[in-house]
């Protein structure tokens, strides 16, 4: 099995992105052939928290704009610029294909904003530069595939965005990414409650009945495999299947509280919807360990993996259907 | 260690209730001298459903009055009541020291408001029959004592309760439990954040900044171990701590999502607050498994055993301060 070229970006150099980025492409994982993104003088950083050889890194980088250091556990309009023209760099090595996929390391949206770059995160960043809508946040761990219908928003606005069209959308663009970039032809989809014991016939909210409901029954009408709505304390407990199976949350705590706490870096962040394969570790920038052994780079190399598996998942399918 | 008498209510007896507390009945925890409350049909229905001897069970049962049989797995105003005047029952036995705590079998919202009797759950009906105001539900597991700051409410309404007073009176409740009720003169407690990414500054919302983290200081200016707000993500991670520490949650699947996918039927409900102990199983009334072999005593068993645990530490700590 030969290699697959994944671009790395270094992330905020503030933060661990380029110490686990430089060990990953040090010790990467079998399908994989490292392509480091980023600025040199980020990259004499990672050397430097690593031990890692600059020469032997310098093999397998392609370099942004020079800048300046960035003060480590700090953010900065510096690191935001940086960690952005990463980003950039790297969608035009995936969408030239002198990349099968893109693995990028933590970003501050605080940084981004310093620097008058007003993203969420990766996943807008992302959609923008691809110019795709609705790119949606998929976390992978173990059988499940689990999509998110709202992200980073205020917990008391998520109740608002339950309508039938968003939880049907979701539902139909799940589907299609379980098929198309998971290569799952069959894979069921179990839609999340939004209140206890699912709603308790309306006494305990009407979103089950009046949003989620109807959007299962919609889309199910359309020859989807889709069940629920399932009560959130159900939704993740294992009942020890194997085949894989998407679920749809319906907001960020409802997948990462159960998620976090039973696989942490065992996770791996996959944007659906782009026309490339993008992934990212479950963590942060992680201010207050750089440079430290505490810093592990599991969930990075994870993450590279899952992107030369997605490439492969991808030609696989389009191959099946030709 | 002699064994204390601990009130089993039968709960709905359209449910799982009189079996599971028959078979505790029949094999109880070293430390516990079961006294099951209910009606004598639904104990006869229990006999039945477990095989157990119905003159065994009778030994060690306290009658409420008498009435029809229900419909196995349908809520009834027949299994409303039922359920109602075994808690009632229990509840004079507690109150007059005959028993040393109360573990109940699940009741049926439902039945009860079909028996016009419209109480959210045990929680409220134990609040009332002892004139405790703000009794509160905590989730025993592990090492964790998890109180929630709202229970069965709709998703949108979660934020509006979140409140500096609110939020402050629960702390103190919590750790006046824990103190008191669970024997702990110096646990910590940590507090959940409401939003994803602790609001980000009040970007992803302002409940961490205004309400959440004054209350915590509020607290800790009273002397009180509390410290958040903690991301919802990492409150139940298990750092293989050991002491006991309290948490509370800000809603129902915040703290039921995490943990009951981890703990299943081994996690324990205590009501705080009350002049006596209460605990329950973590389930509900299973009605599409009642008298099948899928129906586990684990929860049931593991609650009678935390009652007595419970009544032990009362007194414990009473001692300590005579």
């Amino acid at each position: 099995m030969s290699r697959l070229p994944i671009a790395l970006t270094l992330g905020d150099p503030a933060g661990i992105g380029p110490e686990v980025a430089a060990r990953v492409a040090a010790d990467p994982p079998d399908t994989v052939k490292p392509v480091l993104v980023g600025r040199a003088v980020d990259l004499a950083i990672a050397a430097e928290r690593t031990g890692l050889s600059l020469g032997t890194l310098e093999r397998s980088f392609v370099a942004c704009d020079p800048g300046e250091r960035v003060r480590p556990g700090c953010d900065s309009a510096e690191g935001g610029k940086a960690a952005h023209a990463a980003v950039v760099r790297a969608v035009e090595l995936a969408r030239s294909q002198a990349v099968a996929g893109i693995t990028t390391a933590p970003i501050s949206k605080r940084s981004l904003a310093m620097a008058g770059l007003p993203f969420a995160g990766h996943t807008e960043l992302l959609g923008q530069l691809a110019g795709v809508k609705t790119p949606r946040m998929v976390f992978v761990v173990e059988n499940q595939r689990v999509a998110l219908l709202t992200t980073h928003i205020p917990l008391r606005e998520v109740a608002n965005l339950v309508t039938q069209p968003q939880v049907a959308a979701a539902i139909r663009d799940l589907n299609r990414a379980l098929i198309e970039e998971f290569g799952e032809q069959n894979a069921p989809i179990r839609v999340a409650a939004l209140n206890p014991h699912l709603g308790e016939g309306g006494v305990l909210g009407t979103e089950e009945r009046d949003a989620i409901a109807p959007a299962i029954k919609e889309t199910r009408a359309e020859g989807l495999r889709v069940s629920g709505p399932v009560r959130p304390e159900d939704l993740f407990v294992s009942l020890g299947a194997t085949a894989v199976e998407g679920v749809l949350a319906l907001y960020h705590d409802q997948a990462l509280g159960p998620l976090k706490g039973r696989h942490g870096l065992n996770m791996v962040n996959v944007t659906i919807g782009l026309p490339f394969v993008r992934t990212s570790p479950d963590h942060g920038t992680a201010y207050d360990i750089v440079g430290s052994p505490a810093v592990s780079d599991h969930g990075m190399r994870l993450a590279t993996e899952w992107a030369a598996r997605l490439w492969n998942l991808r030609q696989g399918n389009c191959e099946d259907r030709l």
